[in-house]
């Protein structure tokens, strides 16, 4: 008979694998990663392993899922909290809680990139990433809409087509990050630019 | 003893290969296409392919390099020719002669995007890449600079920043086209609002 393990330390477990397989991807790259290796970092059985994922394309969805949830609901939180004005609010979402862009990006991002073009013939993995583009466009447009409700937006473009270039920009950071050193990509000096952009096309004077 | 072949014949020849493997490269995507499937396409015997390529990331860099050379080259005769404006140059290097979004986007840029992401573990493939990167800064930075120079742009940003923005834009819609249909990603209406942006950072007044 096995032993009876609680759902918080089933939750803790599948925390354990995520935290450990994110590193297995930032180091191997998605394609490259094997469930051998998310094992031998998680430092669990195959058993162990499958009673919580079915295969690799599902540890890697279950750890994009967690990373998007936990932004969703941070900008939720702030989206509740008083005092913040949508473009702070869009720097938010951007850039995080200091609103300051930097040199830094995640560095599961160019293993991100590789899952969905690698997969790109693939049904599932399309229908999959249409609807991350979809929340990611969902999100900025939200934000712009309300802020051209209240008056602080002009309304010249609609706000989903700017919120396609956010994650259009963004997206092609990913790619240049993934290709080039931080230092070459310069993603301070190139996000400055894209705030003077976003603030000259929604009319927003700071 | 072989027949002898002249120079023009084997330029053909290689350009009909190139010509054949673009093809199967948009169809297969870069990982998944084989020089057997180059050779069949093209027509030719193995010998035929291996004398004018040692393998498929020759074959498919000769296909980049070809490509980026047609459109530098064109850049470069409009850059001589008078009565375009540099903010017309800006426009023509992005969207072809007519200078106007469309909805359509280079078939290969999935399978381009492909090969530098799943070769970004690769010290060859990230110098090539960093290479074309450079150049691409370059062809937009100096159209930007020369614009500044002459007083058609306000000099608020680094040239070579604003064509870095321009890169990764591209490279983002380049993403989001590799995943999704063109009229989830709504090329024409993204690359209008990217327009806005950039007339309001170079200050053109049209």
């Amino acid at each position: 008979m096995s032993p009876k393990v609680s759902k918080e330390h089933k939750e803790q477990r599948r925390a354990n694998i995520l935290e450990a397989a994110k590193d297995v991807f930032i180091e191997h790259g998605y394609e490259q990663t094997t469930m051998k290796h998310i094992m031998d970092a998680a430092n669990v059985s195959r058993g162990g392993l499958y009673q919580y994922f079915t295969n690799k394309e599902d540890v890697f969805e279950s750890l994009l899922e967690e990373m998007l949830g936990d932004s969703v609901e941070k900008a939720k939180k702030l989206l509740a909290e008083k005092g913040l004005s949508h473009w702070e609010l869009l720097l938010t979402c951007l850039f995080g809680e200091d609103r300051t862009p930097n040199n830094k990006m995640h560095p599961i991002s160019a293993t991100s990139l590789e899952f969905f073009i690698t997969g790109r013939k693939d049904t599932r993995r399309r229908e999959y990433g249409k609807m991350r583009y979809y929340n990611g466009v969902k999100l900025f447009a939200d934000i712009i809409d309300e802020g051209k409700d209240c008056g602080e937006f002009t309304t010249s473009f609609e706000s989903e087509t700017i919120a396609r270039t956010i994650i259009s920009y963004t997206d092609g950071l990913a790619v240049d990050y993934a290709m080039l050193p931080s230092e070459d990509v310069k993603l301070r000096e190139q996000s400055e630019v894209f705030i003077e952009y976003l603030k000259a096309i929604l009319g927003v004077k700071q």
